[in-house]
């Protein structure tokens, strides 16, 4: 029953935030803040949203706490339809187990990075490694989002590769989220795929409006986490005549903050946009903002109307 | 008691393994073959077992595969001062939990990988990384050895990283595997922290005999796992006359072994001269020798004589 339910599920489109992970002064993930920003996100424009995504430090976490994390979104009253959880690890088995429990919670879909340690691996290992997950969950309820996103992970998802995917897992294989930076790649994924069920998501707001116009289902963005309504209303309006200014707006913000660090960016804007300090802390490797770089990114985005709508509270 | 006994311990010095991992044919990790191969590598001339390092597919492995594993190696009667498992991962959570349980068992030292999913992170960070889990470790007896291997890592440990790291840690950062596969980094680290008690091992055994003579330990080598008597030589007969004649002869099967993929290369020749096929398997994202290349392997090894004493039951 609940699997029937669960399968005529529609899927996810428009704007998705790959939710900021908000750590405690010692380091240990805070559900609480967690699910206060999340209910602001879906609140304010977001669709779904891609916790443990890159600029979630989901890497910096491991599976217990990211699953942690989950369960306190979903036991505080988020629809878990609306989650798409980063289930992709350098191992197999952990790959599999986040996966699982994400399938099990009703997860709408997750996003998945091929294992990222090895380089120069080939298309067959990839291949391997996505099929062993999809086998081992073995839920047809599973929608799998493919992360390509070779400047960090340095592993590219090649076209064959998606087309083997696609072909073998019909229906499973559900997407990507191109983070390349390239839109001639997510060009040619909306071209090739365009009959095969397969949704392309930008991976910055920045190529949104191109993305709609290629046939794409929306984007998921690192500053979703701090402008979410702008960017919904590119996403709600693409087809109105003043879309090309409205992407033009969303771009300028999201340049002001890709001039800094942006993980300690996005949490500095929310701590202080938030007035809630605590926000800034980030794991290591990575570093708060310098006080100069806080600085410069706030009042660049005062400068251009910034706001965010009832995030203090 | 047991403090002061292994405070005392004389560091591991000679010729290190990273361990080759076993895996079922349900890709499971596979404790008897390990034991097992990690017997006839202390009975073969190795002074100690990287276990879990890149050639050990570590990282395709969940922190709770790897606890298994050393657990098994020390209830088998492994004696756990020659163990320096790779505990270093992306989470800091997971970095903490494993070198605190090889801490606990009484492992020789610990093999460190920095977090390696961010690229382009910095010193500060990577220091915060390091520094975190020696002090939630807060052990003494912890050994902590840096793994530098930008070729796969991506994340550099540069020369004033390390220099922070032993001024503020003396005795516990203990030392260097230095993969980089530059002589002349290696050469640096030599000539920099000489008399910081900071002990160098080659990443490779084609550098054994000049890190010797530059006052290195020895080597932890991916191709220790099957020439593990001719490296053990070089290392103990450094200063004989005939010392640059056996650093050639080893130099010379490694340039085998490495003309293919290295890993599925040494479950290769562990099965070929071990004559248990099973070990040939390997975890996504790598894929198996092709046959074409298995043959080649195997033909060059014993063209040149090479052979594994003892290995085959």
């Amino acid at each position: 029953m609940r699997h029937e339910s669960l399968q005529q599920q529609k899927r996810i489109e428009g704007v998705l935030a790959p939710v900021v992970t908000p750590f405690r002064r010692d380091l240990a993930p805070d559900p609480d803040r967690f699910l206060r920003h999340c209910r602001w996100l879906m609140k304010s424009g977001c669709a779904g949203l891609a916790v443990f995504g890159t600029n979630s430090e989901a890497n910096s976490m491991s599976v217990e706490e990211k699953l942690e994390l989950l369960e306190a979104l979903v036991e505080g009253g988020m629809p878990a339809a609306v989650l798409m959880p980063g289930t992709g690890h350098c191992a197999l088995s952990d790959s599999v187990k986040m996966t699982r429990e994400a399938v099990r919670m009703g997860c709408g879909g997750v996003l998945m990075l091929p294992p990222f340690y090895y380089k120069g691996v080939s298309d067959e290992g990839l291949y391997r490694n996505f099929a062993e997950v999809i086998e081992r969950v073995g839920d047809d309820r599973l929608r799998l989002y493919l992360y390509h996103i070779p400047p960090v992970s340095q592993i590219p998802l090649s076209l064959d590769l998606i087309e083997k995917l696609i072909s073998k897992f019909p229906g499973i294989v559900a997407g990507v989220k191109d983070s390349s930076g390239d839109w001639q790649n997510t060009e040619a994924m909306l071209e090739r795929f365009k009959d095969r069920g397969f949704d392309v998501f930008a991976g910055s707001e920045v190529f949104l409006l191109d993305n709609m116009r290629g046939g794409g289902k929306g984007c998921i963005t690192a500053t979703g986490n701090i402008n979410p309504g702008p960017i919904h209303d590119v996403f709600r309006n693409w087809r109105a005549p003043d879309a090309d200014q409205r992407q033009a707006a969303i771009t300028a913000t999201r340049k002001i903050v890709q001039k800094q660090p942006m993980i300690p960016a996005l949490k500095a804007a929310i701590a202080h946009f938030g007035r809630d300090a605590g926000w800034k802390t980030v794991r290591p490797p990575l570093t708060e903002l310098t006080e100069a770089q806080e600085r410069t990114l706030i009042e660049e985005l005062k400068a251009v109307g910034f706001s965010m709508p009832g995030l203090a509270a």
